[in-house]
């Protein structure tokens, strides 16, 4: 298989924030000329879908300040430092719902866009749920729903979950029972 | 519904490059507090998944410097200034592939990471393939596969085929057929 790597010739931090850092870097390409790379690069972030024992889905519905609207997502978080994918997806499920998951199963992962980001998500299976409060961080606002599967699907006509983790994480479990 | 609409009380670009722009925000939550949010600005993306006469899957091995590796992906870009998503489809299956689509049906559409940057990528699959010669960027050095679903679904599980575009749109390949 073909491997076209590009050499990194020059790295520049542009910015270190809270969520991302943005890194320019100059590259060898395959032919001996040269680009430039822009790369953000992201913790890495945790998805959980969880179904209740009446079989609803758990979602949360928050602002989307990127886009500028609220749209309604499964309860996801991005990795601690040094942080197990597992314990985050424990964790952000327990803050922005109040469950606590019992078991915990790894269903899949993927990059997000891979052109400039090196963020990768997980994708967690909850169940065994066990309800308690939500614990929120002190910038999120988030409100939790509890909708069944039929539900769901008209969200994601009505463009209202329009998220990569959330529709594939339904596609995932429709692709189980069919 | 819940909106939680988060006012924005400043904005900075850090950073306008040639694919991505990097803007802080300083927001005011709606309990009053305020919190900066990272933004990534992202022109939006198309991706096509195609499927030749042969009943095999049109792929590209690039490499991607985000992740330091080559991954296989479905063909995909992003959109120039004031294009329309079905002519950016056209217009990448024909540059890294060659094959010129006589029919372009949107499939979907999602944001691939809302937490952090507006990118929208637009999935359409095409039919009525034409094949010519591949027409690459300066700086795309892009490899052709054309694989059956069984070894598509093996590159998932490999994790050669890790992205969300191309993984998201196989499986609503699948369900189209089970």
């Amino acid at each position: 298989m073909a491997n076209f790597e590009e050499k990194t010739l020059e790295s520049k931090m542009i910015y270190k924030g809270k969520v991302i850092q943005l890194e320019l870097e100059q590259v060898e390409l395959p032919d001996g000329k040269q680009s430039t790379r822009e790369l953000v690069r992201h913790p890495g972030a945790v998805a959980v879908i969880a179904t209740t024992e009446e079989g609803k889905i758990i979602l949360v519905e928050q602002y989307r300040k990127a886009l500028e609207k609220s749209i309604v997502e499964i309860p996801a978080g991005k990795m601690e430092k040094g942080e197990d994918p597992k314990q985050t997806a424990w964790r952000e499920l327990y803050e922005e719902t109040g469950y606590q998951a019992g078991s915990l199963e790894l269903l899949t992962s993927f990059y997000t866009s891979p052109g400039f980001a090196d963020e990768i998500i997980y994708i967690y299976e909850a169940s065994e749920l066990k309800k308690g409060e939500q614990q929120l961080d002190d910038d999120e606002f988030v409100t939790n729903l509890e909708l069944s599967f039929e539900e769901c699907e008209q969200l994601v006509k009505e463009e209202r979950i329009h998220d990569a983790k959330t529709a594939y994480a339904l596609m995932y479990l429709k692709l189980k029972t069919v």
